[in-house]
């Protein structure tokens, strides 16, 4: 069986498929070669049809890395790379991964570990496809439990959702799209695909530098570029002159939009696409199109074809339009379910639709408005964070008692992680740090320590990280 | 589960999905009613999952009945209008028809048989759809054998043509699809369900007439269209001005154009994209981007991703680059076999490729140039025509000892049947002809006939119909 890149170096060899920096441009033809080498020198260490991690930066080669397992077929296990060693070490043993591979500025500890310059030393094989896997990547989330789980993205997922993008917001053949997400999100993996699959090429930045994007957007470098709610403020704090005509559509996701955000970008005339979804639908699942934005504004837009989504109340009943509920999903970019959990996978889902544990409304035209992320959930710069996932760290503590996290509003991130904690005994503040320092990635980490007594609970125990929100935004929520 | 078009008028009800004549026009909310309206009177008439007959020219209540029996999810038979009611009962005994709906203007004897006007003054009833039929349309195609076989045409054949046609062409979503070929032929049905998936509008023509879509074509009011050779020639014959600048792209199907054709397409700007496809691939599989025309004359392009093409030599093996032998085709957009006929399945296939029958080369760079349709397919005006199926009609008259059919070079046509009659006694070619007429539909009698004492027959006594086809053209085929 190809892979999409062999499949699109066949149809379009000449064609450019990656732009980085200022200099360097790839074709298909060369991207695939690149690939097939990768894919050669890793055959030697695959023995079986498990994940193989990758843990990379936005560099050319991860393009590469990231095509040759598809040219073996084997899932790969897109690591965060800002998670903390503990973090890694969960997703590669929850996972089963056979390899993980590494770019060498990354010190992480882990049995089967081959940093990408030994693998470049190493020998090449002929590479042998397992012909019958369906799942192409696997992504870990949080979620309320505070267990991070596999999310697996099959080839028809990632097909679905670029097809479904496609309808929506068009596609021209010399569209260039521009990629300052990470590649280990499904934001930016998802780009990859779309790559292939439509024949177009892709603008790597190594970091979101808005400086460097901006000069990019108004010299016509770009088409499409995919952008959080932080990366579209940063680039609104430094433009000063109209986007190139070339560029045509750019895509927010992560998190909802402020609404004079939406307002500056539509009075600057920004084609700004509003979309909604998560690493379960591979990438967005709803989008807003700039002629809907005016007359909805606040909506993240409707399906992308052929999806659906239906809010119901706290029985599983269907909400009536503009009625608020809990979003539910379903279509062909709909994960699977959870890697090596079948519980969460069985809890996810009723009768094929996926509960996202988010909250919004139908108004009565179809559009979704997204009420608010699963209400614990925080959004820092496009990143998702769960707070049970940091009170459980802290709680590991021996001098903590108890421990509730919540988004605090931050003007540069959107949130960032605010902890409230009981103490057993007396520690100080920096103490608690280098405990949770050690254990969590550095967005993870609470930028705000409470002390305090007690944490709000209700008539069941269960902890009310509301009336925690709403003390440390002082306003009611 | 929901249909295409009730999901298209949920996402963009606004927007218009079908033009007909210079007044009409309908959105998709418009259509989605008259799709509703006539499944419901459809209803009452369905028994089980047998498909439904439709027996119709190009109007829009065609579109709409269409959509309706897409919402009961049966399969829809497109019976050809052209074919003698001898022809349609074959269809319909062979396919298990529960039901044929016609225009009222089509005298079609069959049991279960409902005119548009009974269906419109009949009861309605809620439509319960079928859930698991994956079978979307059903078109019989003859071939070497004789006996018409029932192409199936899965809802995902339809997508993976409109989302690979879409990748190869680009989709603008205020494209407009004009459509002058039949909907019941795949090339005007698949119009319809790319409408739909794409969410953008159709423009229906009744018959093709080239002087008004040469005036649409100048004044914008088209941006796509399908078109076979015999049209393409028709357009230019009447071509006295430029396009308009909205008409982005002319897809040429249904036989190899000649070359004197294609380049004055290029002269004269005309954006032709030459294509290769049957019914069993949902339509176009192959298609030639202008830009590649230039430098690749006379070829068919390559595959609509992620389509795959190989040819291979009579033991079945694999050709080189530039070295003639059978298409074989694969990939999502290839049917999954005949209606009823496990045996032509069996045939059709080896190792999950469909054998097209058709003969050709990929040169080096993998561009397919068709070298020949079935060495026996006559192709008349963008109609297949199958000697054999036509040969059996002949020897059927009791006169007859037996008949040899080719195609005849024809300015207007491409082609048209000729037919070499062995007679056992003497008859008049009036009473031949009347005999054809009642059996055979127009465009696939003999135009001429050539009574002679023997047929030319190879060693193993099959008819050797190349040299019927160099005798009747006076040259070396």
């Amino acid at each position: 069986m190809k892979s999409w890149l062999e499949k699109r170096a066949a149809l379009s060899p000449d064609q450019i498929g990656l732009y980085s920096g200022d200099k360097n441009a790839w074709t298909f033809r060369d991207m695939n070669e690149e690939a097939t080498e990768l894919a050669e020198r890793i055959a030697p260490y695959i023995q079986n049809q498990a994940p193989v991690a990758l843990l990379i930066t936005n560099q050319p080669q991860s393009v590469f890395l990231i095509h040759a397992l598809q040219k073996i077929r084997v899932p790969v296990l897109m690591l965060n790379n800002r998670l903390s060693q503990n973090e890694w070490q969960y997703q590669l043993e929850n996972s089963d991964a056979q390899l993980v591979i590494y770019e060498d500025q990354f010190a992480i500890e882990a049995d089967r570990a081959l940093s990408i310059g030994e693998l470049r030393n190493g020998v090449r094989q002929k590479v042998q496809a397992f012909k019958k896997e369906d799942v192409c990547s696997i992504m870990y989330t949080s979620g309320t439990t505070g267990n991070p789980k596999g999310v697996m993205q099959t080839y028809n997922n990632h097909f679905a959702n670029a097809t479904g993008s496609a309808f929506n917001i068009g596609h021209k053949p010399d569209d260039i799209w521009m990629c300052a997400v990470p590649l280990f999100h499904i934001s930016g993996y998802s780009i990859l695909m779309r790559s292939v699959i439509y024949g177009i090429a892709v603008r790597l930045y190594e970091k979101f530098d808005e400086r460097g994007i901006h000069a990019d957007l108004i010299s016509g470098k770009g088409s499409v570029i995919s952008v959080v709610t932080t990366m579209l403020q940063r680039l609104l704090d430094v433009k000063n002159e109209s986007y190139h005509p070339f560029f045509r559509c750019m895509i927010l996701g992560g998190g909802p939009a402020p609404l004079h955000i939406v307002e500056r970008c539509h009075h600057e005339q920004i084609p700004v696409f509003q979309s909604y979804g998560m690493t379960e639908t591979a990438s967005q699942f709803t989008t807003l199109s700039p002629a809907d934005a005016t007359r909805k504004t606040g909506a993240s837009g409707k399906p992308l074809f052929p999806g659906e989504i239906k809010i119901v109340d706290d029985q599983g009943g269907d909400c009536a339009a503009n009625v608020i509920g809990e979003i539910l999903v379903k279509g062909p970019s709909v994960t699977k379910g959870y890697l090596n959990n079948d519980q969460a996978t069985k809890e996810a889902f009723a009768e094929g639709w996926l509960k996202t544990g988010d909250v919004g409304y139908l108004d009565n035209e179809g559009f979704l408005f997204v009420a608010d992320r699963r209400s614990d959930l925080i959004i820092s710069g496009g990143e998702n964070i769960y707070p049970a996932e940091i009170e459980s760290v802290i709680s590991g503590h021996p001098s903590v008692k108890e421990a509730g996290v919540v988004g605090k509003k931050d003007d540069q991130w959107g949130e960032v992680p605010a902890a409230f904690v009981v103490l057993i005994e007396q520690i100080e503040e920096e103490d608690l740090h280098t405990f949770v320092k050690e254990r969590l990635a550095g967005y993870k980490r609470p930028k705000v320590y409470h002390f305090t007594d007690e944490l709000p609970r209700n008539a069941a125990g269960k902890l009310v990280r509301r009336k925690l929100k709403e003390e440390i935004n002082h306003e009611s929520f």
